[in-house]
């Protein structure tokens, strides 16, 4: 039972380069944002496009979220698992933003998020995103 | 740049069990479809609801994906990256399925899939599926 309360050191590892990725966007620092991403990273997002690869696109996913998002910035972790192994990690969250409405003023909007990280030469690296709300029925 | 092309025994174990949930959901297999998948699973499903944790609830959003789907059930991975380390893997996938259009009529959907696993035992387990499309403008 105890094993599966503890954080082993991986784990807290990828914890605080997601945590400092959430921290950057907050503070609509892109270097912050894209320190820790992989150069064949892949990006599922909440709005168009299907898929943007490589750091070039995901940066472009940034300006249109900044181009919608208040001041300051909402991009919270509301609840997160991360499974981390000896190189490879994955992370699960419930994530909150904000977003505007149909009538264009700014209202919550809770996310799903979905991260794939690879240890590279010691360091925890984010290769994979996806962020998404369910389809409208 | 031989590593870069070489398939792991790991990824190749990983791409095996999804591509085996892949067929088991073409026959409508629910044993086939939950058999590889762990207790503590989360599920992020194209349609509501938002999130879906543990076996049971992952079965009934199979019986809403099933109550939507044309027989033969099209459920394809169209190009996946499998990301394995010793003891934790993830995937990510464009997918193609067909759902019901505005009219009623079936038509062919392409879904972004990210998918976490863990291994057991020795054996490759699913323990997340993140199923989704990007929102409407």
């Amino acid at each position: 039972m105890t094993e599966q309360y503890a954080i082993s050191p991986d784990e807290a590892a990828v914890r605080d380069v997601i945590e400092a990725w959430t921290a950057a966007v907050r503070r609509k620092d892109y270097h912050g944002i894209l320190e820790n991403h992989t150069p064949d990273f892949v990006m599922f997002d909440v709005p168009p496009p299907f898929r943007s690869d490589g750091l070039e696109a995901y940066k472009k996913t940034w300006d249109l979220f900044f181009s919608m998002a208040n001041h300051p910035v909402r991009f919270d972790i509301q609840d997160m698992k991360v499974t981390a192994g000896a190189d490879v990690a994955f992370a699960v969250a419930n994530m909150g933003c904000t977003t505007p409405g149909a009538d264009g003023k700014l209202e919550n909007l809770d996310f799903r998020l979905t991260v794939g990280l690879r240890k590279i030469d010691g360091r925890w690296m984010i290769a994979h995103e996806h962020h998404s709300v369910p389809a409208l029925d």
